[in-house]
């Protein structure tokens, strides 16, 4: 049942389009869910888009413009008056609503929250925009069904009707005291068990999860998953219940989030995607390259200043990028398991344990891959480059132990360090990492080389 | 108001458990969600672990069996009888427990199933067991409500009743014919405003989103997200609803997916997190440095091939590692955004374009870079490197920009043509593409290097 874009979907849909058969496009998005009909209209050129838009009621065109991709909004938006954008505002939940405008230019912001009809709306979304994106705040929306402790039954499911008005669906009810102040929350199922003149105090279930306005997305996103949460109360300083968080856009925080240190480790910053502009993705690709390559310049001095070793131990030359690809390899995989940790929780125990363990680790992975490198070194190199001897395999095979030591220790402390001093750990990963154990990798290998040679 | 876990409480408890103070340990767990209790069981040793599990209620120690982690899990299960265990299994609702029998030794699985009192509930999970894992019959669970269309609203509510019995929470309420066909939900913003004599078949709402028990789970994911949905109905082969996935188990599918496509980036097979045992680490990460070891060798072997430039082109050799490293991050670069592509949806149009735009894209990075190299290699390194003139910075900087081209095509088309071929992409990225662009890279800029030079 699920909608597949297809080319021809969307060659048939540009055919008519360009006739301007308004009435056949209508009826080909008429039965489709918004968030599809998004996904044409992403994929649609910007003056096809308004069109199609102009076409459906605002009722179907508000929640599309809340799924459309950030780039095909903004230019829709462009397009519409204030007046028109106001109306969309209207129809929409206060959490969206607050993330659209907040898009906007600053001065169109103003303009348009002056427009929309509903003030009691207008005041949420103003509200709302206060709060830190990567905040509870700026997660939460401002709707929500929360009934008085001392009410019946019978008054709370009365006033249950009333606010449902403003919500797609009801999946939970808070109940607070006479305050507003948060006490816990009332069980649909147990609602469905109750006799009408019970009082709410009597039934609801306290002791419930909630954030504050300031706490942090991923703590929300932490709690939600930990106790298997849909929707999430939020409270401010004193302990008023303001809104509610649901777990559709906590899961689309964790993908992104997700998404942002998957970039990092490959050396992206930005969020691109594979259909942005060449400007955007050249902005995101080209500063680690730049930082590698100044890095690589340092990698190039080391190697200048062994330059004396060139003639009688030409093939130690040779080995420089195996051993900064290992150097590189190890340290990606020692930061990578860590920032995971420090992301999800179960990096536990001291640093130092965390180092032991590494050292452990490196050693057993460096011995295993030292005797390959020996064996190979011997049966097979040895045959092919001039002057590499047994000497020298075992010169390169304990290097390589050194560096994999090196390196992994790096990788490890690095992330932790960073993580200490409040800084996001992926930026740890990827280039930093790999560029940095190259210079320390090959420095390492000639130095150890020279120690055992006597060059 | 969430738990944290520090290492005084634990001590605490651990005191406790040696003193065998069996009611404080008790009262400290009293109030505290199984989630938290299982976190403080993942940080403890097993004896301590099962100490406290047997002190438990089996209501909460099922809930706790279900969040511990999956080494502290298959231990307590050791240590429980098959009586003990069906105990338990009798707790979990039906996805839970199929989860954890399918964990447990083959020999012990029929003997707990044949214990399991609720003989309905024994029959679900067998069916369970029966779906891959990452599908949508392996994500489902049995229960859930549902009503009738040709039923009264009021007969619906107190079915409703018995059925939510199985239940932690309702959030859904689905419609079924006579015959169990799906056919829509009942949403209970509209039961709240109902009469109570309507017939369900005219309030429910028809064209709900479902999956089929052989829907792949991240198709699952990718419709739970897109259209918002907390529930998704499952249906067999005939449309009969058989099941419903909840988004608590889907984001768990999503972050676990994230993570696998991170360490496989990072050169990390196994799903291993950073307390695994050192065994299950090193079976995880030296895989992939032996590859990289022998992709290693090719690349020792290429530069040997090029020995007879080394007296007069020295300090070529010198920047084989930043060749070979920019190679390596490039490739990283483009196959990370492919895989995220490939993942999400967003790489549309053709491989040609993909390509096409990957080319423009290059040269422009390699442009820069080059310029950054020629400025750098003028004025500062032919102060260091001797016989490093212009015409040698001129031949590095027009490999690097062939080095970048090439090192960006294979990052873009490897990826895209395991993914033609059924194969994950993101094996692509990591060490694979890293390893393979060295070889390139290096071949290349040697190659370039005796065109242009003349050697």
């Amino acid at each position: 049942m699920q909608f597949e874009l297809t080319q021809e979907f969307i060659e048939e849909i540009e055919q008519l389009i360009v006739s301007k058969n308004s009435v056949a496009v209508e009826d080909h998005f008429k039965e489709m869910h918004p968030a599809d009909i998004a996904e044409v209209l992403d994929a649609l050129n910007f003056d096809e888009a308004v069109f199609v838009i102009r076409l459906l009621d605002s009722e179907t065109t508000s929640d599309i413009l809340e799924e459309l991709e950030e780039d095909t909004r903004e230019r829709v938006l462009q397009s519409l008056s204030v007046k028109e954008i106001a109306k969309e505002i209207d129809e929409l939940e206060t959490d969206a609503a607050a993330d659209i405008i907040a898009e906007l230019p600053e001065e169109r912001k103003d303009q348009v929250i002056a427009e929309i009809e509903d003030k009691d709306h207008a005041k949420d979304i103003v509200d709302l925009m206060r709060y830190e994106e990567d905040s509870a705040g700026g997660l939460m929306g401002k709707e929500l069904v929360a009934v008085k402790e001392n009410w019946t039954v019978i008054r709370a499911v009365r006033e249950m009707r009333k606010q449902a008005e403003d919500l797609e669906e009801v999946y939970i009810v808070f109940v607070v005291d006479e305050a507003g102040e948060l006490k816990g929350r009332l069980s649909l199922k147990s609602l469905l068990r109750t006799n009408d003149k019970t009082l709410v105090k009597d039934v609801y279930v306290p002791d419930i999860h909630y954030v504050k306005t300031t706490d942090d997305a991923d703590e929300v996103a932490q709690i939600m998953q930990k106790y298997d949460l849909f929707v999430l109360p939020v409270i401010d300083q004193i302990g008023h219940l303001v809104g509610q968080i649901t777990i559709d856009d906590v899961v689309d925080h964790i993908r992104d989030e997700a998404d942002k240190d998957y970039q990092m480790a490959a050396g992206i910053t930005d969020d691109v995607e594979a259909d942005d502009s060449i400007k955007e993705l050249v902005k995101a690709r080209l500063p680690w390259l730049i930082i590698a390559l100044l890095g690589g310049f340092l990698s190039v001095l080391v190697l200048n200043s062994f330059n004396y070793a060139m003639i009688k131990y030409a093939s130690l030359f040779f080995f420089t990028p195996l051993i900064a690809a290992t150097a590189g390899n190890v340290g990606v995989q020692s930061s990578a398991i860590v920032v995971q940790g420090l992301a999800n929780g179960s990096l536990k125990g001291s640093v130092w344990n965390r180092l032991l363990k590494e050292i452990t680790l490196s050693l057993l992975n460096g011995f295993i891959l030292a005797i390959i490198l020996m064996l190979i070194g011997h049966f097979l190199l040895s045959n092919y480059i001039s002057g590499f001897d047994f000497a020298m395999s075992l010169t390169v095979a304990i290097s390589l132990i050194s560096v994999i030591l090196i390196a992994s220790l790096i990788g490890t402390f690095v992330p932790i360090f960073l993580d200490k001093r409040g800084i996001d750990p992926a930026v740890a990963t990827g280039p930093f990492i790999t560029t940095s154990n190259d210079i320390f990798g090959i420095f390492i290998f000639f130095y150890i080389a020279k120690l055992l040679l006597g060059f």
